[in-house]
C-alpha cells in the first residue's frame, strides 16, 4: 500500500504514544524529541520507519476504524469498547437490522452499530442536545458511516417514530422511563439493552423492563483487566479503570 | 408475525428455561410440568402463550442468532460471547473484512465473524480436525451464515494461503508456533488476536508477537460479573465464571 | 509431636480432601477408598502415613484454629475467611480491645475477634437466636475461645449495654437501624464495621453513618480469585465465589 | 478523652484528607486553607472542631494503629493492608505463635503479625538491607509493637536460626529459592505463605512446596474494589488498584 497525499496515517512510537495526521505538502510534525518532515513518506509504502530530528524512529501506518474508536473513546464520558462489543452482542445487531439508539453522545456506540447492520440496516439515533448531534456527525462521517445511520434531535420521552424495530439501545440517565414507549416501537421478540453506570439506574429499569413484560432481562457487568507480559515478570497492571458502567438486556415478550 | 408450519420457534417459560423446536404437525413436548401441543400454536401470532396440561405457561417467541449464540456457548470448550464481541472489536471486522480464523472449533466465533464480514467480505476458517468441522458446518448452516465462510481442513502451522488479509484469529492451543506464519498472511496494519486460557502462553505469544515486530501489543482479560436484581436486594451473584481466557492482540508493523 | 489418644487430628488426602477426627482406641474410619485404623496411629509422631484397606494414603496431620475456620466457613451463611481478616483489620481489633460483635451467627467471625483481644480484651456478642447462640458457644469451645468472649442473648435493637468500646462488628439484616445505638456505645476515634451482602444495605447504612457523624466512611467488597496453579498451565479457576458482601467502615467523630 | 501535650492527633479534614500531628505548645499547623494553632486543643476533648484562620473546620480525633498502618500503606513498595490481613489469617498467626517473616521491608506487615501473636509469642523478622531495618524499627517503636519482635538483618537465603516456628511468611523476590529452608525451620503442620507481585514468582514458589512435601498448597488474589456509595448514585469507583500481588499458602506435611 502506497502512502498518498491526503490521507490519514498513524504515526507510531510506541504502544502508549501514537498520533493520527492527514499527510500534506509541506507538513512537519512536532514531537517532543523533534520534528518529523511528513510529506517525505508520500509515495513510501505502508509501515516505513522516519526519524524525527532528534532521532525517534515512527512508524508510518495505515489507520482503520479501531483507531478512530480507541481515540473517541479516550475522551471521557464516552462508553468503552468493551461496552459498545458486548452492547452489540446483546442487542443481537445483525446485518439488515433497524436499530433505534438514545443517545447518540459523540456518535461511538453508533459507529459500531452502524457498522454491523451494513450492508441494508439502519441505526436511528435519538439526541436531544444540538452539539452533541454535531459532533457526532463529523465522527461518523470521518468514519464513513453516516450512510446507514439517521440522526434525530428529539426527545425520546416524546416518542420512537420507527414501529417494529429489531433492537433499541438506551445510554441516557434515566432509561426506566423510555422502557414503556421502547416496548411499543420493538418487534416481539426485539432486544433492549441499556447502559448504566449506576446500580440504582440498574435497578430501576430492570423492574421496569419485568413489569411490562420483557423476558430473559438480564444485568451484567464487564471488568476488563489489562496485563503488564513480560518473560518471568507478567501481572495484571496496578492501575486499573475499576468501573465503567453495568448492561441491562430483555427481549420484547 | 405468524407462526409457521416447519419453523424454529422458542418455548420461553423464564429466565432459565428455555427450548428452540421446530414447530411440526402433531408434534408434542414434554416438560417437567407436563405436555404441551405445539401445533396448536401453527397460524398464532409470535408472543403467544400455550398452557402444558399441567397449566405451565409458555411464551412462543421467534428464535435469532443470539438464541443460537448462547445455546453454543453453554457447551464446554466454546468460547463465550463477551470473548467473542471482543476479539471481533479488536481485530477490527468489518463488512468486506478478509479474516484468517483457527481453530474453526464449533463455529461459534466464526459465525460471530462471518456476519460482520458480510455483505462481501470472507472468513478463512481453519481446523486439522474433521469431525469439528463437521460439526461448525452444521451450526452455520442453521444460522445461514456460511454464505461468507471458506471452511479448510488443514494445520496452520503447514501455513496460511490467503495473503494480505485485514485480520487472523486463533483459537488454539500453540499460538506462538504460528505468529510467524500470520504476520505474512496479514497485511500492513493488519490485527492478529489470540485468545488463550491460560497466562503462560499469554506470555509466549505477546513475546513472540513483539520479537517478530507487531505493533500495539495489548493483553487483556474480560471478567464478566452478572448480577441478581430485585428492589432493594441487589447483589452480584454468587457463583460466577471466574475465568475464561486472556486476549492479545497487535497489529502488523 | 507425638499423637494421643483423645486428640483431635486431620486425616489429609489431597487440597480437596481431609477430616478432622478424634483419635480413639478401635475407632475405624471409612473413607471412599477403604478403611482406615485409626488407633494405629497412637503413639507415632505428627506427619506420620497411613494406608487405607485398599492403599490410599492418609496424612495424619495435627489441627489447628485455621481448620476449624475454614470447616465453618463452608457452611452456608457462614462470612468468608477473606472477609473476616479484613473486618478485623478494619475494626481495628487489637489485644487489649473491648468489640461489640451482632449477631453472633455461629460464631467464626466471634473466634476471629475473640482471638485477636487476648489476652485481656473481650467480644461482647449479642444473638437474638438461642440456637445459634447454642452453635456458637459450642464451636468457640472447640476452639478454646471462650476465654475472651460474653455472650449476649439480646435484640441489638434494645440498646448495647457496653459503653466505650474500642470497635462495633454488625453482621445483620438491617444495619442502618442499630447506628445510632452503635454511635453512643462507641468511644471517640472507635471503628463500626458493617457487613452485608446487598449494596441496597450499604447504601443505606453508609447514608446513616454519615448522618449520625462517623468519619472517613468507605464502602468496599473483596473479590477472591482463586489459581489452578502447574507448570505451563497457570490460570485462574473457572468456577469462582463471586460475591460474598460488601464491608462499610466507619469511624465515631 | 482529654487532649495532652505530647500527644499524636489526627487533624480530620474529610475521607481523602487528614494528618498526624503531635501536640505541642506553640505549635502551628499550615494547610491549605489556612492556618490553625494546635495548642488550642490541649485539655480539650477528642472530638473537638477546630476552625482554620480561613474557616476550615478540622476535627481533632485520636490516633490508633490502623491510621499508623494506612499511612505506611500509601507509600510505595508496602503491602496492602488487604493482603496483611489475609496473609495473617492463612499463616495462622495467633497469639503465643512464633513466626519467621522475610523482608522486613518498612515493617507494616511485620506490625501487624507482631500484635497477633501477643502476649506472648515472637515474630522474627529477617532482613538484608541494613536501612529498612532502620526504618522498620523506628515504625514499630512509634505503633508499640518492638516489644515482641526480634529483628535480624540476615540473608535468608544463609538459613533461618529458629526450629519448629509455627509460621514462615515470604515478601521477597525469589520465595521459591528458599521453600527448602522454610520447611526445615517450621514444625509439622506449621504454614508457609508467601506474597508476590508476578504470576511466574507463584508458579514457581506452587511447584517447588509441592516438590518440597508441603500440603494444601493454594494460590489466590485478592481485589479490592472501593464503591462510591450516594442516595441514588451508587457504583464502583472508576479508577481502582487492579492489583497488589497474589498470596501462596501451604502446610509442611
Amino acid at each position: 500500500m502506497t502512502i498518498e497525499e491526503g490521507q490519514d496515517v498513524l504515526l507510531y512510537v510506541n504502544e502508549r504514544k501514537s498520533w493520527i495526521l492527514k499527510v500534506e505538502k509541506g507538513k512537519k510534525f512536532h514531537t517532543h524529541k523533534g520534528i518529523v518532515e511528513l510529506d517525505e513518506v508520500i509515495g513510501k509504502q505502508f509501515g516505513v520507519e522516519l526519524k524525527t530530528s532528534m532521532g525517534l524512529p515512527i512508524k508510518i501506518m495505515p489507520t482503520d476504524y479501531l483507531d478512530h474508536l480507541e481515540r473517541l473513546a479516550r475522551k471521557t464520558q464516552v462508553i468503552y469498547p468493551k461496552d459498545i462489543a458486548m452492547i452489540t452482542l446483546l442487542a443481537n445487531v445483525r446485518p439488515g437490522s433497524r436499530v433505534v439508539e438514545c443517545g447518540t453522545g459523540s456518535g461511538s456506540l453508533t459507529s459500531y452499530l452502524a457498522s454491523h447492520v451494513q450492508p441494508n440496516g439502519t441505526v436511528y439515533t435519538y439526541e436531544c442536545r444540538e452539539e452533541f448531534q454535531k459532533i457526532a456527525r463529523k465522527n461518523l462521517e470521518k468514519m464513513g458511516l453516516l450512510g446507514n445511520v439517521v440522526m434525530k434531535l428529539k426527545d425520546i420521552n416524546e416518542g420512537i417514530d420507527e414501529k417494529d424495530v429489531d433492537a433499541i439501545v438506551l445510554d441516557m440517565a434515566t432509561p426506566w422511563q423510555v422502557v414503556g414507549i421502547a416496548r411499543e416501537s420493538l418487534r416481539i421478540g426485539g432486544r433492549l439493552v441499556s447502559f448504566s453506570p449506576t446500580i440504582n439506574q440498574v435497578e430501576k429499569t430492570v423492574e421496569e423492563m419485568r413489569s411490562k413484560g420483557f423476558l430473559a432481562v438480564k444485568a451484567i457487568e464487564l471488568i476488563m483487566r489489562t496485563y503488564k507480559v513480560k518473560a518471568n515478570e507478567t501481572r495484571p497492571d496496578m492501575v486499573m479503570v475499576g468501573h465503567t458502567g453495568y448492561i441491562v438486556s430483555g427481549r420484547k415478550g
